[in-house]
């Protein structure tokens, strides 16, 4: 919303849910573009995500040097610290009101009146309930929402700070791993996260130059996931190219009820899917027992997904740092309660990226932050067992960058010199 | 060994064992080298290893082009397909007559006289085994061995190829896996590659500039692993740092007798360690149970550690390169029956390396293959849980590169305004 006055105080930022690869370039692009604008007059981190304000325990990010903000961008994980915790209590529906309190007296006794946290959809019903407070308390505050999940499962947005940089790394990830099977063939699963969304599943498609490469198979949460359709794909697929290479969201755990994964960690009413790999390795006993096959393997490719250093996108990296400094502009333009959007503009190598905005309302609401996804669409998805490439590629090569080079040899046969 | 004459023939080569990250690299060393020698009339490739000599299923390597050469040397995992096969039978603790005897039959149909086998100590045993068998054949054939295996464990060579790359790998992922679990603090356990040594566990010391960076424990198959002491060391660090970073060898599953692993695909009479998440699962649900710790998780970095197209040392692809060129000058050098070492010349930046040689049976022997490795030295082991950083990073940096820089805010506590 617009608001018709600036406010002159502090700014405080926090980073909030799983972190990923770049989400300190957008702290930074918040601190360097808020430095530069008159009315904030320093700029804070709260460490550990909402759970430092209500704690207090916040550090001077407007008294760090140039180096350090510099090298703590490049850096992978969440320099802040993040946290999975809600200020919705779903047994109530209704706000935690003490912990909002104590959101209150922070900004209140160290005089925050911008606050940008950065986050999924999560974060971002957090945000929207601090901001749907503000008069309660007494306290002027703005809200502002940079968007951050490996997930790209946020509405309106083009795509998500985060998710091209896990998508670089499971799309090489996966062309290596299909360079290591083609080497000795067999059935190799990989698994993805995406718990609600087929987003990086889908990127495992990019390094597929040709039809035999892998992956074979591609499993997405939005289509139903049958135990006996799969065992038939694998089974066409050995048989086709005499090994067969799998990528299955985690997500897809919730079309396998006989799954019982671990219920820790459930803040947000999340089943736990990253740190386990009951999925993959359900997949591989069943492929084991059903086909009769000996060569099964499967990776569950874990938390490197949003924190390897080498697999960091440059497209990715930029936008997160602009998400970050566009926030502030916002900010100074008198919005408040808004997410920043990305959105795109031109199509393949003319691909750029806009910053936009929009009501922190349309992508969140307190305890629905579930039904406010946006799933793969289904112009990507190809029948139940695979993505289609080409169109894929169009929406998230320009996202994820350009993939090593691979190649094979030409079986070109020799003669035998005798016989 | 040193031969008095040359010989006019045909070169075949092949690949076997675990796939690396630039094992191509040693193909195109051997091809480029010998297409510039008048002895070699063509070089052709087997197709998986010594099961493509037996089965004569050759390519023809000289006929390919430039482009293709330089690319898949750049492609990871096995280009020609590897295997793991053993020419020995433990049973009979003779050689497989039959296939000896089908890999001489190629040799003669195809004229091959310089026999080049891409592996680690298995692969050498098969090495040894057609050469000492050349004579009762009546075919007067060379063997080398190049060597290869991110294990880094070869006997003699100073490193092996591969292992750089695979070094690369464990430390980017745990530095990016250390910045997550800082996010997030809680257990975290990465289980690495390594059935007998723990070469590339300890090459997850590399990412830790300081005490408070992970990895906090490393455990390495050389050091007896007792479940009662990896306990008290997770509770001493969670005491100390407020997390706990764990990277363990997949060759402590020896010292855990209650790890009832698969024993699938077991060629050499090895246990199926990598592709199987066990040994990350029974540690973590034993932190979890005996520590009553709530977040626990833990990845198997898999294949990953052998085929990631992005993590590529620069130094490990030269040397893998120049060790194949090495082996075809060795040949026409009138050499047989030898394996080539990487020498080590100069300390830290003064690092360059020489390519030498060494007979292969300093490397193998038929049946004892388990017993011809290199450990990992005691003066890079700290106690029982831990790698003495800097004396390791003189041994391996060189190999490995630069890795991404890291950086946390320095934390300056801000004064409240209000009280």
């Amino acid at each position: 919303m617009q608001r018709d006055y600036t406010i002159d105080g502090n700014a405080l930022i926090g980073q909030s849910g799983g972190p990923t690869a770049v989400i300190n370039q957008s702290v930074a692009g918040v601190i360097i573009e808020a430095m530069m604008q008159k009315p904030v007059i320093n700029i804070y981190g709260s460490l550990y995500g909402i759970r430092g304000v209500i704690d207090q325990d916040l550090i001077d990010l407007g008294a760090q040097s140039a180096d350090t903000i510099d090298m703590v961008a490049k850096t992978t994980g969440a320099g802040l610290g993040s946290i999975r915790k809600s200020l919705w209590d779903k047994t109530t529906g209704d706000v935690k009101a003490e912990d909002v309190a104590g959101v209150f007296d922070c900004f209140k006794r160290y005089n925050i009146r911008y606050f940008f946290y950065i986050g999924g959809n999560d974060s971002a019903e957090t945000n929207l309930i601090i901001s749907r407070n503000a008069k309660k308390y007494g306290w002027d505050v703005r809200c502002f929402h940079v968007p951050k999940t490996v997930d790209n499962d946020l509405l309106v947005t083009d795509h998500c700070p985060g998710f091209g940089s896990a998508a670089r790394f499971v799309a090489t990830a996966v062309q290596g791993i299909d360079n290591d099977n083609k080497s000795m063939p067999g059935v190799q699963i990989e698994i993805t996260m995406g718990r609600n969304a087929g987003w990086i599943a889908a990127a495992s498609v990019l390094g597929r130059k040709k039809d035999s490469d892998g992956p074979h198979l591609i499993y997405v949460p939005e289509v139903e996931f049958n135990v006996d359709t799969f065992l038939g794909d694998v089974d066409a697929a050995m048989r086709k190219y005499g090994r067969c290479l799998v990528v299955a969201s985690e997500g897809i755990a919730d079309h396998i009820p006989s799954l019982n994964l671990d219920e820790g960690d459930k803040q947000f009413g999340h089943k736990q899917l990253s740190g386990t790999n009951e999925i993959g390795e359900y997949l591989a006993r069943l492929v084991k027992d059903e086909l009769k096959l000996k060569r099964v393997r499967q990776d569950t490719l874990g938390y490197l997904q949003r924190s390897f250093p080498l697999a960091i996108s440059k497209t990715d990296a930029d936008e997160a740092f602009r998400a970050g400094m566009s926030a502030v502009n916002c900010a100074m333009n008198r919005m408040d309660a808004i997410m920043i959007t990305l959105d795109r503009r031109g199509r393949g190598r003319e691909y750029h990226c806009e910053m936009g905005f929009t009501d922190l309302e349309n992508v969140a609401e307190p305890g629905k932050s579930k039904e406010m996804i946006k799933p793969l669409p289904e112009k990507y998805i190809a029948g139940s067992n695979n993505i289609h490439r080409d169109a894929f590629a169009e929406y998230a090569e320009p996202l994820v960058g350009g993939l090593p080079e691979r190649c094979e040899w030409e079986r070109i046969r020799p003669r035998p010199e005798y016989d």
